[in-house]
């Protein structure tokens, strides 16, 4: 293991968080909110020091083998968690270790299930004074959530000067980090890669800010719902999710507007890329892309349906619906209704999409469509070899052979997904006792990245009442649901630390 | 395809089933039941014409492919049920063919779930006069638990003239209806290897009904019982399973000897027949039945202190714990308690187990314990080739390296698995709406053939409040729990039937 230049990588990080948490700084000093500017100040200066410190001497052999792209993914993120909490415990916002890290780490892997109750958010819009706002630390969670959408690996491949990286081979940390069953560099170098990756990202980040502007937003609540919207995080900054919107702005209008971007950012960004270079009917004839689109117009039309009685009003049943599919297949979980008193048929359905997820190479969470098309088709082939032994068949995936390493890998995810799932499942279940319901549920949002569950974990409710135990086990199934496994099992192998 | 053999095969079976009927006639005549002795006489009838006219030429081609296997299992126990449900709607008991269907299906793939009331159980144990009474049909539905468990064609193997099947290779029958994600056999010929099953599979019953007989059931009772025990199918001639065993037996013995019994029931034959010919020390170092007990162990220790505080006594809660985990590992699903009430971190604990199921090569269901073993061991291997791309690990069990194709098997099983199940769940949620928990727990219980599930489905109801279409769909995903998946699905492949 080439440790030299995994510490060197993780530094890096280290400056790159610390060079994020200036914008929340800026934030917390425009609205002038004197006392929490430390929680910020404070971690800056440690990750300023540390970063340096770690990158001060660079390592000769910059050979990034497969595994220390893994290792070095599952070290940073956890690295990042535990920096990113401290503007929550410094500023009391959250003043627990394991809550703040629970909040940071569900912020980061876009989860969006969060430990705060109303009176929090109180501290956002009511605080008795402008010097003791939450302004700047609400702005660093939802900006937490942006920051993991697209992978701040990733990110920091952007940003690290080409020259350096010549002879390592770093698109093995772009493939750990990015999700999807097969990662690859859509142009010639990763760094290229990911710039072109962040800079669609950025862009329709951008539009969206703007029609939330319009929408009646203010520019803080437009950059904040933005944020979360992005990376299919969703945190909100208002108490109820994405009810009422504060107040201040054109509910219809934002809801539309959110939902058809939650269901954009959970589009494989390859399909951007294609459409940006002119190449719109590759881009149009994804498979993935038509299984996407196919499921959830099949969702929102069930949804719709089902739950037409209780609103008796087919447009805003729609909204609803397609909202609320929306939110739960691209794994952003916001919440403009409470999903517990809809009829158990469409709460079935949604359970089903949280375990769907968004595409490969989106912001979103969850199995991702694209696996489960290539488990589904190596499933049929072995079933029809098992009928003719003698013949073989290929299976195909975006009109090209799936790789035999590629459907391994699909089955070693989907094998370590169900024991970790299970396995959290019945460790929470023995430690807090909850309903079957509300404990499955938890899991299942923690693990895909949602956020809300359902029952005492609904999209109404919070976290908090989980032990510490629980809450780092459900920390622990975020991390591994965003990092796609792999990385965190990694830091786990007896054999990855032994080897050299 | 050699229709022909399939044909051949699936007359030798209903012959056997027509066979099989005489015994609950008997029961039927012993008792004077006039009334019902009709309801077997027709279905033997029409078996034994159909049957012989269908076995009358025999093939000259013998040979079936694993093609063949699959199919002729598939479409001889749809037939199985197809006939087999007859005595229900002429007796009375069960007028409606779905409901019957559902009820024999369930019998036969050793579920146990039913569509029986109390008040249908009042017609065994106070019926209005003897002539009416339906001692005969209640003794059908506990045998089918009992032909089911071993596997009928299993059975059939075992009486078909050995000179008729000298060059087929009927392997693939016994390969298609035996559980687990390997099957072969023990000694030299397929016929051979049957018998030996049967033997084994006929003495522990035997041993069992003599037990529950010195417990203080008549032979009637013990019989019965002992059918539903040995298959691990879970009927129960009294309406409240196995709480207070009619009354005229020692509850606490008989208690005691089933779950034992469910636990051996569950071991793989293969271990048995290791014991028997001297293998002591291979046969208890089984991979599989290490980690079978040691699940059963830890799983009873933990329902045990769990449950403690609900019984206030240790031998009490102890026995409820061991009989529950017993019958839900090994899906038999009789109940002695109404685990509903439990706490949670039980039910939860139970609600894996059901997933888990027992052994392969027992009359257990589920995906069995190998089958997750070998998944989770080539999960491993997977990972760590992630890491270490060019070196390659073979996985070993039972101290045997596992082919590719038991890998792929397993595979193929687990997401087919996955996709019928959360197909079924979406299903019948839609089409009846009830809560998660019943559906979740009903199709649970009907894939992993256990019976009970959870919720309106719970160990002291029953299923006669599903929709016919829900009753349908269950009774398919009874098939393809017990007959793990393969066969169904071929013969839904028109690629099966298209090729010569």
């Amino acid at each position: 293991m080439n440790y030299r230049m995994i510490r060197y990588i993780t530094g890096q990080l280290l400056l790159v968080e610390g060079a994020l948490m200036l914008l929340p700084l800026a934030v917390s000093l425009i609205y002038g909110e004197t006392e929490t500017v430390v929680a910020f100040v404070l971690p800056i200066l440690i990750l300023a020091v540390l970063g340096t410190g770690m990158v001060i001497f660079k390592p000769k052999n910059q050979t990034i083998r497969a595994k220390d792209g893994f290792v070095v993914v599952g070290l940073s993120w956890i690295a990042l968690s535990l920096f990113g909490c401290i503007p929550y415990i410094v500023s009391g916002l959250i003043p627990n270790f394991v809550d703040a890290f629970f909040e940071t780490v569900s912020g980061f892997t876009t989860t969006g299930s969060s430990v705060l109750f109303a009176e929090n958010f109180a501290r956002l819009w009511s605080p008795e004074s402008a010097a003791v706002g939450m302004r700047g630390v609400f702005f660093w969670r939802s900006f937490t959530n942006w920051i993991g959408g697209m992978g701040v690996l990733v990110f920091v491949l952007v940003v690290m000067p080409q020259q350096d990286m010549k002879s390592s081979r770093l698109v093995h940390v772009m493939r750990a980090e990015m999700p999807g069953p097969k990662v690859d560099k859509i142009v010639a170098t990763v760094k290229k890669t990911s710039a072109i990756m962040y800079g669609i990202y950025t862009f329709m980040t951008a539009i969206l800010v703007i029609l939330l502007l319009f929408g009646g937003m203010d520019l803080y609540e437009s950059l904040c719902s933005a944020f979360a919207t992005a990376g299919t995080g969703g945190f909100s900054i208002w108490s109820d999710s994405m009810i009422s919107y504060g107040g201040g702005a054109n509910v219809d209008f934002c809801t539309w507007v959110i939902a058809i971007f939650m269901f954009l950012f959970g589009v494989n960004f390859n399909v951007y890329f294609l459409v940006l270079t002119g190449k719109l009917a590759t881009a149009l004839f994804s498979e993935e892309l038509i299984w996407y689109t196919g499921i959830v117009i099949g969702s929102t039309a069930i949804v719709t349906y089902n739950i037409y009685s209780i609103y008796g009003d087919f447009a805003e049943s729609l909204k609803q619906a397609f909202f609320q599919v929306s939110t739960v297949i691209t794994t952003t979980g916001f919440a403009t209704a409470d999903f517990n008193i809809w009829p158990s048929s469409s709460k079935a359905l949604l359970l089903l999409l949280m375990f769907v997820g968004a595409c490969a190479g989106s912001t979103g969470g969850g199995m991702k469509v694209s696996r489960l098309v290539i488990a589904f088709k190596s499933a049929v082939a072995e079933i029809k070899h098992m009928g003719r032994p003698r013949q073989v068949s290929r299976i195909r995936f975006e009109g090209k052979p799936v790789e035999k390493d590629t459907i391994n890998g699909v089955f070693a995810f989907i094998i370590s997904y169900i024991f970790i799932f299970f396995g959290s499942f019945l460790i929470i279940s023995v430690v807090d006792g909850k309903t079957i319901e509300t404990t499955f549920s938890s899991v299942a949002a923690c693990i895909n990245n949602i956020g809300p569950g359902l029952g005492d974990a609904g999209p109404m409710a919070n976290y908090a009442f989980y032990s510490p135990i629980s809450k780092l086990i459900l920390a622990f199934d975020m991390l591994l649901g965003r990092l796609e496994i792999f990385p965190i099992i990694m830091l786990f192998s007896p054999s990855v630390w032994t080897e050299k």
